[in-house]
């Protein structure tokens, strides 16, 4: 059984949660050498990314610029007043599929992985996937 | 064989159409327990998304933004006319993986999935690709 | 082993650049005969889009609209002045998943798969991973 599901608690209303080493655990106990691993968000107002690793800063700018290119907008009808969450989870996207290579993820030099939060805080899942070639 | 090709009309120029019950069928015919489930889009003007099944005012709201966000623009050179519809596919994105567990998609309680339309009316396709772990 | 590994070289700051012929070539090479490739960009200044393949107008309007809808700004305060790429590779993804039938790259007549640079010129790497059925 190559596929697992964990639980984070997020904060605030929007954050990018570092879910790199997870993601990277779920592959070692996958067992799988080569393939690839997909990571699905079950979430309709959350997402999954991958962007920088290093500098903080990167993900408040992220963050800053979707709340500015997607803002309330008297114009929305959904009654829960978050649909500015749900449009962001699409350009987001829920799903992210990454090689394995030697049984380790092949993420970039940079890379890092994000559970993407629009309308939280939340307790919220992910699923991480292996598949060999 | 675990790829299944559909065929959809749409309606109108802008649409999110419901193709969760032709994808959970696809992944029931195909046969796989535990994998992933890829859905894809072969066109340039269309794409797929995942995102609330319940209220239709968030597809609505969706739609909305797409249309503020990427709206005509007398820049835009390309001779067709339809640009905004290319970058609107772009944003949605022409796949998205899903996983397979116990023969059925793990999608979230609000989870649906949508085929994007963005130059309607038009014939349209998509192919369902189920792989086992 | 069915991963393949490349290296281009970009040109301009923000470019498109056409890598279909390259994944068809890996996916020839991999002998899979039906199931998923995966395309996958390990930088997060950098993508991978599916878009037309005919007009090259199409990449200058979305790399016009890019530009318009992410633009440099004085709020943001990540330290290498290049937050407006990271935010676009975000739009753009990471990885495209594609269907193989019949050995070959099941796109649709007028895609292309194309690296999404927006912070070059460099020398960038992608993954072309395919899994059979």
């Amino acid at each position: 059984m190559s596929a697992a599901h964990f639980q984070i608690e997020t904060e605030g209303r929007c954050a990018l949660l570092p879910i790199t080493d997870l993601v990277r655990g779920a592959v070692a106990d996958s067992g799988v050498e080569e393939g690839v691993c997909t990571v699905f968000v079950p979430h309709t107002t959350a997402g999954v990314i991958i962007n920088e690793n290093a500098d903080p800063d990167v993900a408040r700018d992220v963050l800053g610029w979707f709340s500015r290119a997607v803002p309330p907008d008297p114009r929305f009808r959904h009654a829960e007043g978050n649909s500015d969450a749900h449009i962001k989870a699409i350009l987001a996207g829920s799903s992210v599929s990454i090689p394995i290579a030697q049984g380790e993820l092949e993420l970039g030099t940079w890379q890092g992985i994000y559970f993407a939060e629009f309308d939280g805080p939340r307790c919220r899942r992910f699923t991480v996937s292996c598949i060999a070639d």
